[in-house]
């Protein structure tokens, strides 16, 4: 394996995250906020230093294949997690170290789930800075330094496949660091678009950027304790819940609207089943609540919000999902396991995995039947490669054993089944919230420390799709 | 399809069930119990004028392929169960019709859910007829069929598939009558050992019998409403424990061992595993609940029974699990998935199938560091076929999907999310009880009609894994 390279492109990486750190000072400045040049200057000042060093001299060898590539990327967003929660630690709002990295590692995941009782005590950088770790690491910061690199490498691809999540990435134009800056591109736009109407519709432009930051990222963390509750505008509500779900589409599919294929992005499978399953499910849970509310376009409103707060794995809740019939719950529970579209911000198995593996099942069925007769499994009209619905059936398999093994390690806390069943699912599926104690009212504080790691575990095995954090484990062996 | 040589095998497998059911005759004959006649006599007699029917005539064509075989053991299952249920109603035992499908699928499949809340109110012929579902549905009425029948026919081979559970049946001998008559030999054995261990250890005759057929089955059935606890005696508790646990073993293995080639036996991986993670289970939990128990051989006991009622699906109850710490009952819960051994009459996943899913993972990882040195999945040092490999991968995938739409389709009833994930689990692994008002002390009553047939059909669908059910439905269409 080729360390050096490795070492190199964590170097570049922590370059940004250093930088990136300058930002809150400005924030805190702004609010008369005295703490922030020792919280946030002296971890960045480190942070820049370090990478200073790891990236003194390029390595003669730049080969960088899917090992390197993976195991780049996984100790990189270790080391970012790890950085990353010293300003906590050092202004005194989260005094634990392991606290500290929670927050941090659910933040850069874009989880959302929280440490905190009482959220709104948090300076006006912290907050900031906790809400930029959602939006760096909703497309990746990986993503970000090709974005601003200008090499011209092919071989990059093995690091955007790294931390790009769905099944399959597909390039955009032959250049990835180009890809990578029309990604990013889109990515503050649509960014941008939002905070300009939330400030419109009359929310503080400081609320409206955290916000816009939380969606982007499809992560859930809000500067309220009744996160977008607070404002009680339907308006904000809607806007939220449809920016939430365009943050949930495949960022592809705006580089075609882009370059006007619009054919390409009609044709598209995934995102006709992401839409299908949220009218669908919009409609059915509306039915079952509709005697809650008094009138069917607030049931409509609440439901509607919800189920895309959770098939994008955001974790905004505006109403109690608790007091809904427990079928409607259900329901809810099986959208955080399918997640959003492939190659967006949101978590979850994905809904292009999910339609790989229901259609590799029916076609088992129909191999016993007449094995003769095997159809091909196809997405978009074209057969999916085989090595695609390979990855696709084995990491359902990985993801099984790896859920079963946190949910025993959790269970040994002091929270009941069903509660630790839905830690694991929330930050394995990089939701926010899970049930009773760690509920939408709830946090995760309460946990010993031994089952945060494993849950930071989780959440970075979600967000990273599995491979590079086995693969970083691994690395010693090859 | 060959619809009249599929009629021809229902024949076959209906007229045993009607045979059958004039031993409960005999049962309630020798207990006065006059209400036997009209009860099991009519519903025998009418079955076995059907079978006659269905066989007046051996079809021309008797080709016989997988579609065929699955399609006529899904058929017979569900014809035997609706046959079954009717000496229930006829003596007003179980009143309600869907009641009393539910408690004789639950029996045939060796589940052993019951919809009654007070067992011991039932007649001995029923209680008879109940427990001898579980010992005939534990190694399969057509493994039946076969081993009376003197045909020698090389075809049979696919309808045992259709009812033998694990990854892949391995024949025995050339003749798979032969076959069926030596396993059936074993399995009658096996139950007379243990009926005579029992009675020596001062149990009722008629006790011993039932608990017997219940543990041949690895069902779960007894005729007391505190199950093997009621003995309170630890000697029975210990034979109990180590039967169930040799009924979850492959009964090929018994047949290596009749014909002395030990070799094989101590060669066979699975068995390995399923020892050593009885053997691991019972250590960590015993560990865990040491303090909980009067001392260390008490709880050792206690938890062996319920490690080894839990692997094998039975789901006899001797402790109150509840009162566990929440490790142990994950740890439970996991083997629950897990399961006994291909080839046996135990339940859950089978301890095979996890084997190559995992090792199937380990692989899907070693390819992703280095794509070319891919070595084979290999199972008592010969490599795993790709179609057996194959097969199951969809098999957990196609037992995710069945899984998630039945918790959805149950969700809409009075229950908790919890109750109703543990409802599905409990049946479609085939063990028995749940948690909450589907605990050991719970029942399945409470649940409405259609929530009963989809916990039928779950049951069905985890005694024959899958396939044979959903080729039914599929069937038209080919």
């Amino acid at each position: 394996m080729n360390y050096r390279m490795i070492v190199y492109i964590m170097g570049q990486i922590l370059r940004i995250v250093g930088l990136c750190m300058l930002l809150p000072i400005a924030v805190g400045a702004m609010f008369g906020e005295s703490h922030v040049i020792a919280s946030f200057g002296i971890p960045s000042l480190i942070t820049i230093l370090i990478s200073i060093l790891f990236t003194l001299k390029k390595p003669c060898n730049t080969a960088v294949f899917s090992m390197e590539g993976f195991v780049s990327v996984a100790a990189s967003w270790i080391a970012m997690s790890a950085i990353g929660a010293m300003p906590f630690v050092i202004s005194g709002e989260i005094p634990n170290y392991i606290d500290a990295l929670f927050e941090t590692v659910s933040g850069f995941t874009t989880t959302g789930s929280t440490i905190l009782s009482d959220v709104e005590k948090m300076s006006r950088a912290c907050m900031f800075w906790r809400a930029f770790t959602h939006w760096l690491g909703g497309m990746g910061v990986l993503m970000f330094v090709l974005a601003v690199m200008s090499s011209n490498d092919v071989r990059t691809m093995h690091m955007m496949r790294a931390e790009c999540p769905g099944p399959n990435v597909g390039r955009l134009v032959s250049k990835s660091s180009f890809s990578a800056r029309i990604l990013y591109g889109i990515y503050l736009a649509l960014t941008l678009a939002e905070i300009i109407i939330l400030v419109i519709l009359k929310m503080p432009l400081f609320d409206a950027v955290i916000h816009a930051f939380s969606s982007a990222g499809t992560g859930g963390f809000s500067l309220w304790n009744d996160s977008i509750g607070h404002y009680n505008s339907p308006a904000i509500e809607m806007v939220v819940a449809v920016f939430i779900i365009l943050f949930g589409i495949n960022f592809n599919l705006y580089y075609f609207i882009i370059i006007r294929r619009f054919s390409l992005v009609f044709k598209n499978e995934e995102l006709r089943a992401y839409l299908g399953i949220i009218a669908a499910s919009t409609a059915v849970i509306t039915l079952s609540v509709i005697h809650q509310y008094s009138s069917v376009l607030e049931a409509l409103r609440r439901v509607f919000f919800m189920v895309a707060s959770t098939i994008t794995s955001t974790g905004f809740a505006t109403a109690d999902t608790a007091q809904w019939p427990v079928f409607s719950q259900t329901l809810l529970l099986m959208l955080m396991f399918i997640g959003s579209c492939a190659g967006s911000t949101g978590g979850g198995m994905k809904v292009s995995r999910i339609l790989i593996i229901v259609k590799t099942g029916v076609r088992e069925l129909k191999y016993i039947v007449s094995p003769r007769a095997v159809a091909a499994v196809k997405l978009d009209g074209k057969p999916v490669e085989k090595d695609v619905i390979r990855g696709a059936s084995n990491y359902l398999i990985i993801f099984a054993v790896i859920f079963a093994a946190s949910f025993l390690l959790i269970s040994h806390d002091k929270y009941t089944i069903e509660e630790s069943f839905s830690a694991v699912a929330t930050c394995i599926n990089n939701i926010g919230f899970g049930v009773g104690r760690f509920g939408p009212t709830g946090n995760f504080g309460g946990l010993d420390a031994f089952s945060k790691l494993v849950l930071c575990f989780d959440m970075l095995v979600g967000r990273l799709e599995i491979y590079p954090l086995i693969m970083l484990f691994a690395a010693r062996k090859v």
